[in-house]
């Protein structure tokens, strides 16, 4: 089998750290070039000692010399500048996996009001897949360019989308509140996020107008089939890494029932490999999941004031970012979808009875 | 002037150890005794070290000894047993302040369907005073029973109460998610609290039918003028202290302002010395009031939705527990109200031109 | 290829949790059987959500039926506990890797006095082999039990032991400060370990006499050529996992130089998958290792005072002790020593000139 | 009484801020002045928003300005700067407590060695006073300009100088493993000191050559009678607030005993209001100083090496920089040496039989 040459442009932050995490355990790929303007020259383990063993060093980004070694890049840029790789690395033939907000928004308008700029490659917008699997897998399997959903997109999009497909909840209803792990804001070097100001601190942030705001509510309302509008209030809370999401709803309907809302959600993700429908009793803890590619999602309904009330957590690095990119990388390349994210093994376990 | 006697009762959880603490910088009292049957016998300092100066010991609970020393009881008890000492305390001549649940719900029913016991005490219910000073200081001066607020209700309370009254919120949409520090599970010995399960952890729980939802929804429907319900999630986070309330709301009106939002939440509490109506740009953040006995509150107008959203926070064993109750004993003996509780030369503090 | 049978005696503390993450993910064996008496009856997922996807249930601890599966099992139970379990599952034919302490000292004596408690089995303690495969690889290889080390020791005794038995250091000179997150105490449910007193507070324990002590010792005698003793004082640190050691000692000639302590540890782990020496100016950092098998290791020559300063960190879970583990496994059934334990395509990433 | 008129230039860091907290309780003083070049104009509560309520607001620095308001100005500038305020300030007579550290080594070699600069102003070191009331009271008590000692050096002095001074431990075998909180990085911006580099993390850093390690040789010697050297090594752990340290050293003289050790820690302490040595089974946690002004100290003789081990613990912001700092003000102008610094009541409390 051919061993598929990958890049990955902007490999020093957290999410260059976990795809490099992710496809060095990968069979099928070989990581051929990792980039980055600050630290070009200088070995990845220089700055990721956990990686020291590897031989690979960061260069400076080179469209050229990216296209040369490898078939597929994955995108670990700020927004902005990834449309500014995107672009002639897709003309050269290789294939985007975009972990930047660049081409999550179908509507141009959008990114000009949450970004503050001009889309900056609106021409590629048509061609750009949203790199959710559980909803776009079909188009995510052809597509040269993906847009990778932002991390607490993810966690809203994948509890509510098949609620609101199946007419249960009413779209109109809905206030979410998230909580993040100090990760979400990358390693940026802020006053705002070193360690005194964060630990034993628990705050709310972009109350209104976060910009993942607009991304919920394009695949909400396309979920939905008609558009809404929603409350997102994101919360930065002392760990390193997890999303967790409270989703607040009224049903569609007076007569919706605690099974019929459970029986949804296994609908939907009963078949996926990286969804968890929580049974009924239990709560979404971001402890399940980090350093996993898994989502746990679930649907409480609240005898006492008929609303509904859904929960989910995922790691923000993995379902949130790189583990997701890997995933659609698999769906693209026909790979088994878990490939590198997944405990190869893990079906061949015995019983133990 | 006379010092005041002081008991407390259960004094060996954080709640018991706040009281501790800020009972030994207050000028007006001296702790006459501290309870624990765990500990009777030991040095406060064999508990807490910090307070290893003092020559406190814990004694077994006797009433007839409390009863001898102290003019005031402050009640720091599992529910259950804090009716069991109110009753004959009271007899005795000792005004009671309980933090514990038993004399919060006015309501004997719900107290049975919440904490699955019949009231201890159903007695004494109508001369217990809810003992948040913010809506009821003219009751809790003459009171000999105050019940403490919960942690979690005086969060939700002060932000929303006022809006409710002037009704600018719609009673019947409100939906809480608060994040709660651990020690707000008290000093519980159960593998959900031991660090490793807690650390880098995010996770809701009581997701329906938390014990504080009946306490918070009797003082919201209070303010409201009729009977409301609410959803109210709590999530435990991995800080030691502080309460953090995201609240959503429909506005009542179609035509309120932020300017009438913040307006009213200034006339609420302008005066109160313990509350913070936060600037229009600023967001509650327990590292704010950690330690301390304020609460910040603030409200947002969401123009995208039309939707209010409501954030607080306090510190769960301060404003949320042992502060207040301090605060009501200010109240009740005629004191300073933030006697022991501010820093009392915070008013002469000369100006930095 | 046939597929080893591999039970995991004990497997709902931290050190069990880990063996399943790290046997889930390795190709050549397939978990039979986890055992817990608490747990007994249910899935695996019940405990650990994060295992829900495995078809994994806990099974009352049966020697029979263990024998009846396995061919390998590890024990991840208490001291004495272990040795109840590994001398019937010997006779039965099952090759034992035990992670408790019960023959780790080869001292009966020794046991007796740190456990307080005669040493459970006495006559198996001369065939039980240390499980550091850095030290006695070639004894692990046929071995039918296994000690695996403590995570303390395994901390020390991979920077010390090189410069003992090349003697650069004074044997008679070490104290050692060795910091460890709070799974080291395993998933007690003590006062001492519940978050609120855990986190914000840091403080050594055991400060003589730690039961990691004469294990410590042994090895380094052992390593030295004759009998030593040495300070060790651990301290409990508000992190979930990993083990930091800091080292101190004096050199055993005058003329050692910083080239030469370098030049000792590259000789001893150059070869080593698993010993990563620090390059001179960098420190080991329990972040560079979580979540893995490797262990830092490095020296500093204080010029100021001549002393040498031996600095390791491990992932306390992982190569202090179930990484370790599943290493030695490799070793006993002459698997790649690596399987399971690093990402297995490591060695054919491309390079990125 | 007249008030005295304090100043607080360079306000807007971690000292400054437990300063402005500590000064606000203090029924002495007034602030007067706090300054910060970045914050000049804007009110404290905008930076620290727990001082919300009061009117203070920072200014520009400026020494003139500062001598009209002020009778005493504290420093919490980096060094070298602190230095550029004493000299004009004390010309201008205001007397100087400085927390950085130009004025604690008294050998200008050694500052220019440490620090990398010659020394700002060698001749104010004549007449400067190192601030450890424990040690040099008598000192303080007449100074105009007092250098407080760093919070390493606080925490290792405490223990060791009076057990040097009494001759029982020999001089040349000091090795110390301190462990801080990250505020004693001070409110710097660098990416070492974000969230998710300290969390889950534990590192040890400037292994040699710590700049605080001259003063700590500088006291030690002073107490020895003798010059010496010896091994800091300094750790990072993830908590907020807190230094604890270990320090192992040989006895002088082979027939030391415990009660020995103690006997001479108690006969230095017991008359300090913020010095408390351990029961001998205790160990110090900064859990138990944090927020106060008090040392935790204690020793320990280890029977199985002989060798001594000493722990102490303090708040590094506290006892390790503020609080001593007021601890000094209330020396020289000859206040309760407590006040503001200590719960005011606490001598007057009852028993509880």
């Amino acid at each position: 089998m051919k061993t598929l040459g990958v890049a990955i442009v902007g490999a020093s932050g957290y999410s260059g750290e976990e795809l490099v995490r992710l496809l060095l355990q990968h069979p099928r790929i070989s990581i051929e070039c990792i980039t980055s303007r600050t630290y070009a020259g200088q070995a990845l383990g220089s700055v990721f000692p956990r990686f020291a063993d590897t031989i690979l060093h960061f260069s400076q980004p080179d469209v050229k010399q990216i296209a040369d070694v490898a078939d597929v890049a994955f995108l670990a840029l700020p927004h902005g500048l990834a449309a500014e790789f995107a672009v002639p690395l897709l003309e050269a033939g290789v294939k985007v996996i975009d972990i930047s907000a660049d081409f999550r928004l179908r509507d141009t308008a959008q990114y000009e009001k949450y970004y503050g700029q001009p889309h900056p490659a609106p021409d590629l917008l048509k061609n750009a897949v949203y790199g959710l699997p559980e909803r776009y897998r079909d188009r995510i399997c052809g597509a040269r360019l993906v847009a990778c959903p932002g991390c607490y997109p993810t966690s809203v999009i994948l509890p509510v989308a098949p609620l609101l497909s199946a007419h249960v909840l009413s779209p109109h209803s809905l206030a979410v509140a998230s909580l993040s792990g100090v990760t979400g804001a990358g390693r940026k070097v802020d006053v705002a996020y070193i360690f005194p100001e964060c630990n034993e601190s628990v705050r709310p942030y972009a109350v209104t107008g976060h910009r993942h705001l607009p991304e919920i509510e394009q695949e909400l309302s396309e979920a939905a089939g008609s558009p809404l509008r929603l409350n997102f209030v994101p919360h930065l809370v002392p760990v390193n890494r997890g999303i967790h999401s409270t989703i607040f709803a009224d049903p569609q309907v007076g007569d919706i029932t605690q099974e019929a809302l459970t029986q949804v959600l296994h609908a939907a993700y009963d078949a996926e490999p990286f969804v968890r429908v929580l049974p009924e009793r239990e709560v979404a803890d971001t402890k399940h999941v980090t350093h996993t590619n898994t989502a746990e999602v679930g649907a409480v309904l609240d005898d006492h004031t008929g609303r509904v009330i859904l929960s989910s957590a995922i790691d923000n690095l993995t379902k949130g970012a790189s583990g997701q990119a890997v995933q659609c990388m698999n769906i693209m390349y026909g790979f088994d979808e878990t490939l590198g994210i997944l405990p190869n093994t893990q079906t061949v376990i015995g019983s133990s009875h």
